[in-house]
């Protein structure tokens, strides 16, 4: 489409009509076919029958293709949606680095089937995993001095409402803890500095936001009156995983965003009205931004001013307005935004954060020096710390900064990245009419969700890419049957015009994600034989009896495994434990049980164990699963249950 | 590494000195630190510790760039190895245009957490899942008249020995079927005409081969005597997919090829020995390819003779050599070929069967008219039919045609995809000395496994890409951990010089794939309600109690769920099955359930069911998790569970 024939319709035409359909009146008609203008199926999308390729921009994509046995410049650390995993690619080539699992069975490393995993993801009384879904929606990464140490990631799941870390030395899961009281816990944000001890200038909390109202406890009560219903934002250590408090709020929550200096956290809330049905969630026209003074709920938690729901052992704060009137002792302080949001970040000078108006064609943008001055009761109102608003176009989501002044916004219904000057928002709002905030409009393939650029989430935003992390993929790429691939697209924002180099497929759904410099991970390429403490040993390599308890300890170095023979009685329980004496980087094995459900891998100086009944008598040949060798066919052991 | 020098070093040094130091001797250190240069670790390969990319060839990638908005050339069918699933990628660009899950859990689309999946995957007497392992080595599709008709692909599981089919016009799996009596079922392959009537020039068989021996029956007996244990070939109903008969053989099975007039099939076998352990498997200085002679099979098993093997229903014959000593009535015939062969592969013009001596520095050529020869009494010794075995390079594994007379087989050793000619390497088997079979060679980046042309399993074998599916990336790409990607590198053949166009990563472990036109394949974008005899209709939608079992029957339509409170005891059988009446492609929904585990997709018009116990009292909120609409957020239901 012709840029400005296009900037004039959004300009113009959709954000005077469109937004009027998007008033309250028009919403009415939601669920009926008033909607599709709303839906992922644009009347103007290409059709499904299009067989040949989109129109081909000038895109210059070789400028930004990695060559065969080039490095990549970033990670880009992605979540997974409802794959429930992890994702690492390599920017700008989108090659998939590796996938992590962490709320998913792999059975490729053995995730869900090892003893080590299913302590970490949970598991039943009767020894099966509790959970097998899992809805990963946002990535982040720990801090230090205002950018990533590289440390850890979290990734939470929506679904089962918990939160897993991410070792990026190993990048593998480490921990995943379940929070209690909420669920729907969408968003989350590390902090990045302690909100009273500057010194402590990196992560220590991760905060977790809830989006559904829930009787608490959930047990039974109140199921025909969801207006007692309520929600609660978490936070949660980060080294312990444990949850340490969690704030009571009018509303609910969905993305969170923190502040550079430690004082605040915010969420925004598209459902301020507390409604069980859509009509309800739609029907006011401002939602709001909650700020949460994490100095003050922590003061308020060792003064003992807290209660518990339920069983939990959580303390509970109160952050309700009717509690909070007096903003000097308020925890929380509710910033009204454009209606529905659907997203809020923080700007890398620290000054602001914006939340976009999913049903308002508008983004918020809220200086927080203004939330702290409400906090010390020298702000008139919460929306006084409002100090932009602009028009930027159709259905907005999330926002990115390239560090240069400039804000990166998708816009969902218009399918289409919009740039914006964050000072000349600023100007406008104040009045001054001769300033126009847009510097920049791209159409993207199709409607975008999150979007966000390399280093963008931190002090060191560079302002080079921007990915565009797009819902339908309709006829982007070969027909793959009814269910679709997503799209990403990177997008060069270096100059002064936005440019698409590459398309690239998702398996769905990514959400939100993080680009991260590649120097600043430091990853491990082989393990430590004591990372282990039940690793083999030449002393305890072998088969242990107690009674009907066999513990079978081996070690694999290609291409073999130190027992060729393997022998128990029907009836025992047999733990498998292997620890890979291979060194070379790379040289990983795998150990599968036919039949006996059991497969994961052993990276180079690796241990990992199963624990299994020997319950079908017969032979069994395990067998290496990981090519290793030239004779990694032949690597193979023979596990004898006799009858 | 210069060509020149490269070439001088293998034909001189290498297949030399190397080549002996592959012979019976050396073996016997093999599990000492005697096999490095056997694993994937070659002293010469880069070190962990460099940072910067490989020396880059002037590879003109951006030639073979897909540019956004452009659509593939072709459809890559690849395994998946251990993570048990099917993956469509789009060549050249490398994208990943689906995952298909099929012996692995996948909570995105709900497989092995729905009603229909489990139905498919099976479930144990408690209703769990019977396997999460799943490890899938060959893809093979459907033929008619020597080609593709896009109609299924066959993927095996190792661990288990099953073979799961995948329609193409979904590119689903719809059905899986464990094979008794054999384990290590690795190779597979459909046959592409019958044996007997002509005009069925289709494939209407899948063969499976199996490497390792059993105990037969497996159910304890003859634990100690492996000399006594043996392998099964097996033959399944394309259409319905139960196993049509079994056959005996002498020693193992590996790989499977099917000849173009569908009277042979054959299977590598790198353990004629029927060794239980690695030294005795490699005692051999020849190994074989076995062919099955169909219609002889069939007409045994139509005449009764055949046994039954335990609780099996499975007609068994006997394929043995000694029951089968006068070829003009012999079931098999055991061609020997080079030591340890990983591969069996027919060219394009139906002549030849190629297998890859993995501990020999050849590929022996078959020709499949002096095999029928054999059958017919008129070939002195099975070794007769080989009608040519090329020096080619260090660790041959598979070899892939380009419809030019070419044979490209990957080295694993060598880390090199060496072209040669067949037709030349026949003179030169006949005694010419002055022809030079081998055409060309390319380093590959490292230690290729599978590689695989462009239609190159069909009789319209293009000669545009080969794919090479390398086990190690080491350096490769950005380093994430312990675990390292795959390489996948992408080769122009269309000169008389291969050429290396991209790297592609992939997650561990891909081993054999297919390469079809894109032409060929015609997938559906949305489906038909009419499609799933359990679909929700205005008619039945809504809750029905009998006793306490609950149907809730819903549907979805973009922003909305059609029922906004679901209402049940603790201690109901609950079934949810939801059908989506979203008719506009890509327009796919999600139904997540917290807590309760499940999740699952419902792409357009598609119905899916799952049944769970309502055993924990309170209120869940089920919501849409595939983003469908600017409302897909407030996309909820209430599922309310009285105590």
């Amino acid at each position: 489409m012709d840029r400005d024939k296009n900037e004039k319709i959004v300009n113009e035409t959709t954000q005077d009509s469109r937004r009027r359909f998007l008033g309250r009146s028009a919403m009415l008609g939601l669920a009926g076919a008033g909607v599709a203008a709303l839906s992922g199926c644009k009347e103007e999308a290409p059709g499904k029958s299009a067989p040949t390729a989109a129109a081909v921009p000038n895109t210059g994509g070789a400028f930004h293709e990695v060559a065969p046995g080039q490095l990549d410049d970033y990670y880009l650390l992605s979540s997974g949606g409802h794959s429930g995993e992890a994702r690492v690619i390599g920017i700008p080539s989108g090659r998939t680095l590796r996938r992590i699992p962490v709320f998913n069975i792999d059975p490729m490393v053995g995730w869900g089937i090892t003893n080590e995993s299913k302590a970490i993801l949970g598991t039943r009384p009767d020894g099966q995993l509790k959970y097998l879904t899992g809805d990963t929606h946002h990535v982040h990464a720990s801090y230090k001095d205002g950018t990533y140490d590289g440390k850890y990631a979290w990734i939470n799941d929506k679904i089962n409402s918990r939160m897993a870390r991410i070792r990026l030395d190993t990048m593998e899961c480490d921990k995943i803890t379940e929070i209690p009281n909420v669920m729907g816990m969408h968003g989350l944000f590390p902090d990045k500095c302690d909100p009273v001890d500057k010194k402590i200038n990196y992560t220590t909390r991760v905060f977790a936001g809830s989006e559904f109202h829930l009787p608490q406890p959930n047990d039974g009560r109140d199921l025909d009156d969801p207006s007692k219903w309520y929600a609660l934002f978490s936070c949660l250590d980060a080294e312990t995983m444990e949850v340490r408090w969690q704030c009571r709020v009018d509303g609910n929550m969905d993305l969170v965003a923190t502040s550079y200096d430690g004082t605040l956290a915010g969420s925004n809330q598209y459902n301020t009205e507390n409604a069980a049905d859509q009509a309800g969630m739609m029907a006011a026209e401002r939602d709001a931004c909650v700020f949460f003074n994490i100095a003050r709920i922590e003061a308020a938690v060792k003064a003992g001013k807290f209660t518990h729901i339920g069983n939990s052992k959580v303390p509970v704060v109160d952050g309700r307005k009717v509690s909070n009137g007096d903003p000097k002792t308020a925890l929380t302080c509710y910033v009204p935004v454009a209606k529905n949001p659907h997203g809020v970040n923080a700007s890398p000078d620290g000054k602001y954060f914006v939340c976009s108006g999913k049903l308002s064609p508008t983004a918020t943008v809220i200086d927080l020096s203004l939330v702290t001055k409400w906090f010390n009761g020298e702000l008139k109102t919460e929306r006084d710390a409002v100090v932009a608003e602009p028009e930027i176009g159709l259905g907005p989501l999330h926002t990115a900064f390239d560090g240069k002044g400039n804000a990166f916004t998708t816009l969902f219904l218009d399918s289409q990245i919009v740039k914006w000057n964050v000072d000349d928002a600023i100007k406008q709002y104040k009045g001054d009419k001769t300033v126009k905030p847009v510097r920049d409009r791209v159409d993207v393939h199709y409607q975008p969700g999150h979007g966000y650029i390399s280093m963008g989430e931190t002090k060191e935003a560079d302002g080079k890419y921007f990915n565009s992390g797009n819902k339908f993929s309709k006829d982007r790429f070969l027909p793959v049957g009814p269910l679709h691939s997503e799209t990403e697209q990177l997008i060069d924002i270096s100059g002064d015009k936005m440019r698409i180099v590459s398309d690239h497929t998702a398996y769905p759904e990514p959400h939100d994600a993080i680009i991260v410099r590649r120097d600043i991970i430091k990853t491990r390429q082989i393990y430590n034989l004591d990372d282990f403490p039940n690793k083999v040993t030449s002393e305890n390599a072998g088969i242990e009896r107690k009674g009907n308890k066999v513990h079978v300890r081996m070690m694999s170095q290609a291409p073999q495994y130190s027992l060729p023979v393997i022998k128990v009685k029907k009836g025992d329980e047999v733990t498998l434990t292997l620890t890979n004496y291979d060194k070379v980087e790379d040289l990983t094995h795998g150990c599968a049980i036919p039949n006996y459900n059991i497969n994961f891998i052993v990276n180079p100086q690796e241990t990992k164990s199963v624990t299994f009944k020997a319950d079908k008598p017969g032979a069994y040949w395990i067998y290496c699963t990981h090519f290793c060798h030239a004779l990694h066919l032949e690597m193979r052991s023979r596990f004898l249950v006799e009858a």
